[in-house]
């Protein structure tokens, strides 16, 4: 499989060199971004590597070299790799952490790469993680927590799970997906008492999930969801909002869980962590994210490749 | 040390005898509520108890018949525990569960036993769990989620952080207790661009804090402040609602957790689990919390019997 990977900021450039190295021989790997920012990287673990194009036959790891136009080089690596996936010169993109706000400075107008790749090919998509125990799909991102509510729509709740459901079936090979949503409110609601989005959008869209022929679980109190996920007994927790379906994930899984955005036209997976720029330079930084998600880009690649 | 026990619905009674028979000889226990209800499950497990009033020098186990007056058996029970600590007849009291929506049915104005003792005493309690791995002080606790942000006012945040570092300096002896502050919305409001209410309230109030001398990290995103906890890094995390803080410490310490409410005039701790209907009498209901909970009941009273 031909993987692109942009390496993106603070230690990305660490952990996509120390991440390739531990891959080497797995698939072909193509880095694009600033040469400068990342050259020295792959050079200090000992990576043969040389600048080129995508889809380039080469022994060395080839080096894409996008400059800075318009857009900083990191944001232009971003959109140049999605390209080259969606003409089919690479089979699946993989992204290193963005420093947003730092970006948002010089004119990056998203929140993130999901957000940015959603708008570069006009689609909705579902940001999910998957790690060592559970993997979570969100209905919401990155809002503020009072606008979650409002947020919460039958359509994007049925979205959500659809696409989900299509991606765990199609990209993992589930034949019978067991996946399983969580209430907004506390205790799911405590049948109306705290809250009204379960009865009236929650319960309604899982009925109807079901008889399309999805068999989610839920709405359950966030907490049994979870839990369940941790003991094995769920495939998939469909997360109201960030920081519910997260923190448990990041407590559970952090350093083996992905970043995974469904609902694209291309394949794309992404580390779970940020630039962390203090840890630069410092031997500290951990790639086994970058690992993981240069792993799940070659499985779901390989996977479809065999459809 | 003496401690009253109200067992509660549910699967209460068997876990609160299972408990009594793993603990005996640890306290000198008492049990409160309907005998008919809550004898057939000590006598089960071979305890040897009999009827008679709190306070009594018994070498058998005390049942104390509370009797359904205005109120239902189980909060009668509570009602009368909680009195005979503040009389300085027990050191502590600890409860099993109760069904809440069915205590409602019968006229229970309360969300539960928490709310219930706040207005017993007229005080503003804080609702915090003790896990095997990770504490957790809550700042709003059983509320829609779209009602939270109004309800974290400066005055509840300041109030839950002292109430918690002071539980932590003297009911559990940590001289220089390491608390860290959850920000409301995602990422910690990542500098404003998520919601405002880390810097219009939380940074002002942590800054507060500190110049009292209690020095509280944070806000910080919530994955950060769990994962950290989940590591042994901090002794309590404040988070700012229900499934922000309940869910990653149920993940982690399920089965180990107790609720022990904060901030009261008596020591109280409960069972973190609801009454679990369907397992009654199957003999899979789980005792560990019960026990946890006694333990911790216990080790608070000898703690402050020994200041």
């Amino acid at each position: 499989m031909r993987v692109v990977v942009t390496p993106g900021m603070g230690i990305g450039p660490e952990v996509t060199a120390r991440a390739l190295v531990e891959l080497q021989g797995t698939a072909q790997f193509t880095v694009m971004g600033s040469t400068a920012a990342i050259g020295p990287w792959l050079s200090d673990v000992g990576l043969n590597w040389s600048s080129g194009q995508v889809g380039e036959d080469s022994t060395d790891l080839v080096l894409v070299e996008t400059g800075a136009g318009r857009r900083p080089a990191v944001v232009e690596a971003i959109a140049q790799a999605a390209q080259a996936v969606a003409l089919g010169q690479a089979d699946a993109m993989v992204t290193g952490p963005i420093h947003k706000a730092r970006l948002r400075q010089e004119g990056f107008e998203f929140m993130g790469h999901t957000d940015m790749l959603g708008a570069h090919f006009n689609v909705d998509p579902v940001m999910a993680f998957t790690g060592g125990r559970m993997r979570v799909a969100l209905v919401t991102t990155h809002i503020p927590l009072h606008e979650v509510q409002a947020a919460i729509t039958m359509e994007r709740v049925l979205h959500t799970v659809r696409t989900a459901h299509a991606a765990l079936v199609r990209d993992l090979g589930l034949s019978a997906p067991r996946l399983v949503m969580c209430g907004l409110n506390p205790h799911a609601g405590e049948s109306g008492e705290l809250g009204r989005t379960e009865r009236d959008t929650l319960l309604p869209a899982a009925d109807r999930l079901r008889q399309e022929g999805i068999p989610i679980l839920g709405p359950l109190c966030a907490e049994a969801a979870f839990m369940a996920a941790a003991r094995g007994e769920n495939d998939m927790v469909v997360a109201m909002y960030h920081d519910q379906g997260l923190v448990p994930l990041k407590v559970v899984d952090f350093g083996r869980s992905v970043n995974w955005t469904l609902g694209l036209p291309i394949i794309r997976t992404s580390v779970d962590h940020g630039t962390a720029d203090a840890l630069v330079g410092t031997g500290r930084a951990d790639a086994s994210s970058m690992v993981a998600a240069l792993k799940l880009a070659i499985q779901v690649s390989e996977r479809r490749a065999s459809i």
